[in-house]
């Protein structure tokens, strides 16, 4: 076949997720294998979210309710929004596509850090935008950089609020300050797939700047995290209703299966669940903290659950001796960030692992 | 905001499904509804399935294998054929989304049929698409007429077979044509979302020809229909392998969710239930047919589980009768097809709901 395919194509690699449990099982031969890779929730879901599903399980016959009218009266309910103001995805990551598609023609530009969440930059290539990557100072967003780098074909900021892979984010001051320059025609997209884990302190509640009326803000939620989706595939996002509209015609029609929209319903309405979640999480990562202390190894403070640590030049090497000892996590050489790993915090038991091997890793190494 | 979305969604009308039961029962308060409008399975899942949701609803914090790797062992094995020739989808909706994504740039071009499935004009059109609509003869494929829509910015021949809403299809002579005339740079998609229903006599199998070198040729097949997995959302397709290479730099890393993934697992396993759906496909059908001929009502044989039928002049406010007495169908206004009905065989005693309703509208009518 001659070369019929889009040209934007031949430019990308595709994105390499985590490997799942099975596969390094299979792989290694392994029985005993955690995996630290993917920031998913270090429990599984809430007992209701699993009844949930399986009241479901009979009806999947039928096509999912394309409108997630349900769904969306649960968020709608949550955040003080009309519905109107709600679009739904098959995970955040398809609510992002499904914007870029919205938004981008060939040519246009967008504006992310680096290091980021890989997707945008693929999936804005994929639509032919150009895509400027401003690099982040002492692994924090570089706001003048980043509105500098803002210009007449910029269609989107988009800003990962708290940031992936680094964990830190963007303040209220800072974000007030990109509101008052950004201009109304440029979208500001904040992908808060951590937003949960992130409240508090001077991280900014980005729906309050919405309801004030700023409606060039689409701010993208996810319920693969704290609400322990992630094989669900579940997001929303935050829009002007016209955004939304445009949205809805782009999506695919039943984009979100039926029982991840009872699962996430479910999810929103056991608030105790989620907490015990963030207490697990928070618990571990303080052990991650004094742990790495200890090791005298560098790693940046996050607001997630994931942090990002500093292995120095062989972290490739490190992360396959991890994964021979039956922990997986994540080696950042794809994000241009050689020598370091990111792990996120699991289950206690999970994390003595972790901390075991980490340790007889770094013996191996010396 | 100014207008910076992309320009071709101007010209896009959305798709709008088939009204869900939960909808129908809110807004005209009836307890007793029942849905033939979506082609959806008459049963709910099989046993089998419905297990293999319930074991997997515990480990949905994790995300899915966003490689499919034992769902696309399991359709291999089936077909006979690698692996490597498989693509996963969100639905065969989002195969036939991504494909159009992965091939079309503005201003290139696609031959489809008139009527047929929305979905391709809206996903091409959103890519920029020119769509070329070859009319039907007497409800059947023109191939001349699409063949001679041909040309040098064709990406792809879209045939539905069989086709919604017709019922009809292209059989082993008109596939043959249309193989050997068509450009090898020019894709021709089958979606055979209808093809366990359809096999058998003159209907084509297709794989024969993929298997026999065709390498521009590409399968899109479905859980939603006789599998029973609609609401799951799970398609798949054949194809050569580096188009397979390019699709998968496109569709999301996990677009298809770990539910869906078992249940289709389980639901290619348990081959009597499906035979078991097929069987009351087959007798729902040929009662609508009869009962038709008796009601001296004209309706398109059908290698489907609906058939289209002729109402006349009146066909909408005739559909929102029959939604008054609780019966969902599909009005075929949105398809051009002023006058036609779309039912899909249902369950016996759906089916007795739909006879009634039909045969009291149409005196009412009177």
């Amino acid at each position: 076949m001659k070369r019929i395919w889009k040209k934007s194509l031949d430019e990308i690699n595709p994105y390499i997720p985590g490997k799942p449990i099975e596969e390094v099982k299979r792989e290694l031969g392994l029985s005993d294998v955690v995996k630290l890779a993917s920031n998913e929730s270090p429990l599984p879901p809430s007992p209701k979210v699993i009844e949930a599903i399986k009241r479901e399980a009979a009806n999947v016959n039928r096509y999912p309710d394309g409108g997630g009218f349900y769904l969306k009266k649960a968020i709608s309910g949550k955040l003080g929004l009309p519905a109107a103001n709600i679009v739904l995805g098959n995970g955040s990551d398809e609510v992002l596509t499904t914007l870029l598609r919205t938004f981008i023609e060939p040519g246009d530009e967008i504006v992310i850090a680096k290091p980021t969440f890989l997707m945008y930059k693929i999936s804005a290539a994929i639509e032919g935008a150009v895509v400027r990557e401003v690099p982040m100072i002492d692994f924090k967003y570089d706001i003048d950089g980043m509105l500098k780098a803002l210009g007449p074909r910029t269609k989107a900021l988009i800003i990962a609020n708290p940031d992936n892979p680094t964990g830190t984010y963007v303040n209220i001051g800072q974000l007030e300050r990109i509101i008052e320059e950004l201009s109304p025609d440029i979208l500001l997209v904040l992908d808060e797939a951590y937003y949960e884990m992130a409240r508090g302190g001077d991280y900014p509640e980005s729906v309050d700047y919405f309801k004030k009326g700023m409606n060039n803000l689409v701010i993208a939620r996810t319920f693969s995290k704290v609400y322990a989706l992630a094989g669900l595939r579940a997001g929303y996002a935050i829009m002007d209703k016209d955004i939304a509209a445009l949205y809805d015609k782009v999506r695919d029609p039943f984009n979100v299966n039926s029982i991840a929209q009872a699962a996430a319903i479910a999810a929103l309405e056991d608030e105790a669940y989620m907490n015990k979640v963030l207490d697990i999480i928070r618990k571990g990562k303080e052990r991650f903290y004094s742990f790495f202390e200890n090791m005298g190894v560098e790693f940046i403070n996050s607001r997630t659950n994931f942090v990002l640590v500093k292995i120095g030049a062989d972290s490739s090497p490190f992360s396959k001796a991890l994964l021979k000892k039956g922990v997986i996590v994540r080696d950042m050489s794809a994000w241009g960030l050689d020598g370091y790993i990111r792990v996120n915090a699991g289950t206690e038991s999970e994390n003595d692992k972790f901390c075991q091997a980490f340790e007889e890793a770094l013996g191996e190494r010396r």
